[in-house]
């Protein structure tokens, strides 16, 4: 038998809720409801409540007096960050194997929130109104593995569009529960993580490959404002011991923004944890900026830049050598804060794809306004290897991978072919 | 024992979808892999293929011969249409009972259009890299049912973090697949679809609990360039025989673009279907623009209009008279290829909540200049009642609602009380 959590607004989607606990326990499983309405008091017949609104917001230190006394907009952020802090203690008390959350707007940023907050591997599902059009998927899952159904009609009442796509929500979850809900845990094996995009992949591809046939796991993200992040995480929660970064892509839009901003403060996990790393500016050079969100989120002089059409939306825009030059300052402050092995790996060709000689980005003295910049702010103690390559050759992953394993032979580790 | 096809490109994700198999029959069901991938030929040792490629594109009346001489996009693009054929014959067979695919953009690409081609209710699940940061929700989702799962890491390789996610994303469809899976089907009960947004809501739930009471089945649909997509495909499948379409956001939107296009042709489907139909025009005097997608997506002119944030990110902008204008013209030309009863109901004291006099959306002469334009241009057939309410009072969803019951009265239906 498992436990399903449902977190719901119960002063409002108390009959959706009771159909869903009903076929969930049926199917021989156990619920329990975690009120998150902030009107202050769930729906008279509204059911079993296992953790009620004022107990979620006693985990934050808050009560129910404190909330209604707010307007709707706090009520919603006040009620979403005790959602997060309760759900996270529940989960840590073993109280449930899998949550859903089935609602519209209000529920869907609170459950989001509050979902955030578990780790990856653990069943989250989210039953939303929302979750179509142009609404954007950053809010809902951020670097987490939250599965969002769009649930087509209006989760108001039982009709046969809500009793479909609750039906197959519960469905989900439970079967989740029952056969997936594989934590993502540190183990003895040494695990490599990477980051890559389209741009840099033919090197980084390569890298992983050649680090596989070694004998390492290796796990690689897209460093689209998300994959970066997540890398982070799990830098910090030590399920990866070993950091082949060779997509700094992230830095540059923390900086200067454009559609891969989200993921800050790249590079500070592997620094404080102490793990070997390789570090390349894969991608440093461009902002990537999507027609999807209108010229104004363009560098204003954009068409004076070098440019080109990455997809039908997406445009990579190069910096200039006064803003790569910036980018570099802040990569070199960040891994002047290392403590453990590193180097950086410069591919002199072009740090993306189509920054190569002859192809539309490049830009040499952009790229040396990186390179010099770099050099000149990181500590002379951090190895630097300069590779008359491009990023995206297959050629510079393996020297980044055999600069990788000579730290991983230097310090003993078990290979990812040692564990189950 | 259930059926999950896979949707998968197997020049290139065949370890991933290996794994998921494996999952699958482990878990004492069966699989069909269906291959979409688009290089021409699976990777040696791809494993078991259910139906092949060519056998996709032969659905399409297509063969891998052509697909091959195509470039990349075009490939894409033509396996995508073929996979919808083809995905969508083998449902008809009942070759499978719920869907799955994982993959990057391209495999994402394909399988959601092939999964739009199903009903809702069927299971579908698309584990996906893109599905995270600044993607949209519609080009995956469309106006159907389908389950999302963010990946966290690029699917390539079996490591901690593809196990746990494939692991889930298995657990889900084949949950779905055992304990959902309900088809929304025509029934002999009457179901009654209507149009909301939050600026109408206050009238259209006032005459959806009437509705109810009366014993009718309602289905709510979120005219947000979605929904009212979605209640479209249940009138023309006969699911719903009835509309109270009280939001026609939409079609301001089809004609002035903004964040609730998407939804075109509507109305059309009641109008050809004959059904009952009461119109109002919820929200036709306000474009909605987010600022999501830069204030180039906002009418040029839009801070000499009136307008109101509607969120933290979320804009009306009331429309002008002559574009009001257009908007009824084009209302009044689909009025009236309608072949069933219809009322016209026009909430003289403003058509959102904010477009009461004394708000900050009212504008009489703006409200007029579309109330004379429809008029004008309807029927003198067609019943038209005004009334001197807001479209979102309560007593404005009550007219509106013993409206449509009249016509329900006057023809023979059953109610959803008689129905499972």
């Amino acid at each position: 038998m498992k436990t399903i959590a449902i977190l719901a607004t119960m002063d409002t989607k108390h009959i959706e809720v009771s159909y869903a606990r009903n076929l969930i326990e049926t199917l021989g499983h156990a619920v329990r409801v975690i009120d998150i309405g902030v009107s202050g008091k769930p729906a008279e017949g509204a059911g079993a409540i296992e953790i009620q609104a004022g107990e979620v917001l006693h985990a934050a230190g808050l009560s129910l007096e404190t909330l209604t006394r707010m307007d709707k907009g706090a009520r919603i952020e006040t009620m979403a960050s005790a959602a997060a802090i309760a759900v996270a203690e529940c989960f840590k008390r073993k109280d449930f194997d899998a949550i859903l959350s089935l609602g519209g707007i209000q529920n869907t940023i609170m459950a989001a929130t509050a979902m955030r907050a578990l780790p990856v591997g653990v069943p989250k599902l989210i039953l939303s109104t929302m979750a179509s059009g142009k609404r954007l998927f950053g809010p809902f899952v951020g670097a987490k593995d939250i599965v969002v159904m769009h649930s087509v009609a209006d989760i108001s009442g039982i009709n046969r569009i809500t009793r479909s796509v609750i039906a197959n929500a519960v469905g989900a979850i439970v079967g989740m529960a029952m056969y997936g809900n594989r934590r993502i845990e540190a183990s003895d094996a040494l695990v490599i993580g990477a980051t890559m995009l389209g741009v840099t992949s033919g090197g980084v591809s390569a890298a992983t490959a050649r680090l596989q046939d070694a004998g390492y796991e290796t796990i690689s993200f897209h460093a689209t404002g998300v994959g970066g992040r997540a890398m982070e995480h799990f830098i910090a929660d030590k399920v990866i011991g070993a950091s082949l970064d060779l997509t700094l892509h992230e830095i540059s839009s923390e900086v200067f923004g454009g559609y891969c901003a989200g993921a800050n403060d790249r590079l500070l996990a592997a620094a404080a944890a102490g793990i070997p790393q390789v570090v390349a500016p894969g991608a440093v050079d461009i902002l990537s900026c999507s027609t999807d969100f209108g010229v104004d989120s363009f560098p204003s002089n954009w068409r004076a830049r070098k440019s080109i059409a990455h997809n039908a939306s997406l445009y990579h825009v190069k910096l200039s050598a006064a803003e790569i030059a910036q980018v570099a300052t802040v990569i070199a402050e960040r891994l002047n804060q290392a403590t453990g092995p590193l180097t950086v790996l410069i591919p002199k060709r072009g740090f993306c794809e189509a920054g190569a000689p002859g192809r539309p980005l490049h830009d040499a003295a952009i790229d040396a306004a990186f390179i010099d910049t770099l050099r000149r702010g990181l500590k002379r103690s951090i190895r630097w290897v300069e590779a008359d390559l491009n990023i995206s050759q297959p050629e510079f992953g393996e020297l980044a991978a055999a600069e990788l394993q000579a730290y991983l032979q230097a310090q003993p580790v078990a290979l990812a072919m040692d564990s189950a």
